[in-house]
């Protein structure tokens, strides 16, 4: 699969993370030349919270980390690429206790101290040997680097994808570097958006939890490629507290404000590569919706024209068809009204108050449809609730790697 | 747009409807070669009931047949094509008022009479000179047919639409003619589903909005082609009480059973219809879900199974990907147990109680997904809710009809 045109130009250059060390191998979960196990080592101390998907047939793994979660401890985490080990009964569960027990037989913790996500085929469950064997490999494997534990855990994704962000807290600079892997909300074979962030800050597990809950709702939320959500969507942030700041124990303390920022900021760069390889992607989406009765309507109303095939393919069509975005709204059963409707694309209003603009100027928006960023403003006009979403176009590419590759 | 490979071989042999006098004419809303107005109108004594779009942004036409049809008598129906006046603010209004109040003049009734229908590109008010026009013109054309009436009313569609049915009411055979538009939920320029059944029975009012309401939710408001929902959706049936039956006048009296079931067959009839003129539709998919908690979980669970881009290409590809399936349960936010859940692909199950069957029987599923009727069921295993919906594939023919062809 060709690298996507709406990819960043080059990996990121990252910073090392004290009490972090990360290794890969390739335990053979496909037949491909190519490493698909990550192993992270934290450090003792490491503090770790979590967001897992909102499906009500959600992976072994997601309960495993659901489960450990609110421990808050982290010694390791597993991520298997290839198998997302989703819909396997009781032989899928006996695959993650297999891995954690080995992991914390080895390094010396308790197994939920253990992490694991997989991605990839689903309904096959993941082989314990290859997995078994490929744990016993990584735990001695060299140090590898953050382009090699991001590319490890792709699937489908046609660029590996990590960012950075950091912040100052009492005089000592942390740092943040996360990695992530999607290229749809699912891809084809469930393979799916899976996210790790990790810290040297100190930070409380609870704290830590908080602010990547909010984090998460500004970030991981408000994207989609197809509507369509993975069984087993993970992001889980790692704090090993080695930057020797005071430790952040609540929202009050100094430095909290700016951790939860430059968190925030991590998330949303993770996201944004998630839409920005989104399958068959051509245009860059982002649909601001303002005037609504609260943010969580707007966010509803932004997430219906997202996932509308006919806007994302009038997007695609570098169309201004603001009468899909109108039919968007209406359908959203969110409170709006007709006659106080107001759309722009870019910076032209080309809807106001219920009908066109008469006589707008469509050279500006031709234009802007033609860049790879499209920027979409939708103004209900009831209230002050805000929110934006982003997602990417649907095109020829998304039906051809969906539907024209057979499993 | 070549017929979709769906269609039926031929257009149905459809009775005449007593009461009702149909007429076409070329009002000229779009630079076309082909009639565009249809008019339709009823003895005096028709009753009349109707279902319309969900959208909150809804068209002018919508509004007025909202506000007519407590009335429950209809004199006329109008129904413009190539322009669906949506979103046009006052001056759809006045487009509105204006056909009601020509028609009413030249016939000898209320405008509340009258009812109208547009569909086709939106935002551009439907120009009153063009629509007055007509009206003059088709108030002197000569009857048409069934098979004229369906092909004026379409706008993207492929093929002209219509159904029959009948029912036997206390020894008086009574009759149904139904024809219907759409192409999708919606298809470019928000073209839409409408719909309209004519019938000779005499059937009160309130009686037949409270069958077509029970009708639709087991037929319209169980059909997607792409989760999209237009702002003019708009399904009228019309009873003109010449075929000499008792009045039917409550849910007991003799022959409303069967009153009831013919309206629903043929419901079913005409929404089916549009499934099989869905946008780039090369598979007409039946999806089942059984075992909900209540039929209205299950619809919700078929619904998001139907709406699925993952679901709809994988069976463009002919693929047996169950995965996809577990997914779009799992999305569906309805009570759902991963362990419990089983799924099959025509007769053969794939997946029961939250694994892969093993060594299932691969070649009658495959040979079953060539097939262009495609069953899918899932058994969650929870209850007695029952729901059946239908939809298409998504195919490159969706991307070209709605990305390709510039408005």
């Amino acid at each position: 699969m060709d690298r996507s045109p709406l990819a960043p130009a080059s990996f990121p250059a990252l910073p090392a993370i004290a009490g972090v060390r990360v290794a890969v191998t390739r335990a053979g979960y496909k037949n491909w030349e190519r490493n698909d196990l990550t192993f992270v080592a934290f450090d003792e101390g490491t503090a770790v919270a979590g967001v897992t998907t909102k499906s009500k047939c959600p992976s072994p793994e997601v309960e495993w980390c659901r489960a450990a979660l609110p421990l808050g401890r982290a010694r390791a985490l597993v991520v298997n690429a290839g198998n997302s080990n989703a819909f396997t009964g009781s032989r899928g569960r006996a695959a993650v206790e297999a891995i954690t027990a080995r992991v914390a037989g080895a390094i010396g913790c308790q197994p939920s101290d253990v992490f694991v996500a997989s991605t990839g085929v689903i309904g096959v469950p993941l082989p314990i040997d290859k997995a078994e064997a490929g744990i016993d490999a990584v735990l001695t494997a060299p140090e590898a680097g953050w382009e090699a534990a991001a590319a490890t855990i792709m699937t489908t994704d046609t660029f590996a994808k990590a960012a950075t962000a950091s912040a100052m807290i009492g005089g000592r600079k942390v740092e943040l570097v996360g990695i992530i892997k999607g290229s749809g909300m699912i891809a084809p074979d469930m393979a799916t958006m899976l996210g790790f962030i990790f810290t040297d800050a100190a930070i409380a597990p609870g704290l830590l939890q908080a602010m990547l809950d909010q984090a998460n709702g500004k970030s991981f939320s408000c994207i989609t490629v197809d509507g369509d959500t993975s069984t087993s969507d993970t992001v889980l942030a790692f704090a090993t507290g080695k930057a020797g700041n005071d430790p952040i124990e609540t929202i009050d303390d100094a430095g909290a404000d700016a951790f939860q920022a430059a968190l925030a900021d991590i998330c949303l760069q993770l996201a944004h590569l998630v839409v920005r390889d989104g399958e068959g992607a051509s245009k860059f989406i982002s649909i601001t919706v303002e005037g609504a009765e609260s943010d969580g309507s707007a966010q509803r109303v932004a997430l219906s024209i997202a996932n509308s095939p006919l806007v994302k393919t009038a997007i695609a069509g570098e169309d201004a068809n603001w009468g899909r975005v109108v039919m968007a709204v209406g359908k959203a059963g969110e409170p709006a009204e007709r006659d106080k409707l107001s759309i722009r694309f870019g910076a032209t209003q080309v809807a106001r108050g219920g009908l066109a603009v008469e006589g707008y100027d469509e050279a500006p928006v031709a234009a802007h449809l033609k860049g790879k960023d499209v920027d979409i403003g939708v103004d209900l006009g009831l209230g002050n609730g805000r929110a934006t979403v982003w997602t990417c176009d649907l095109t020829h590419g998304y039906i051809s790697i969906n539907a024209d590759y057979r499993s």
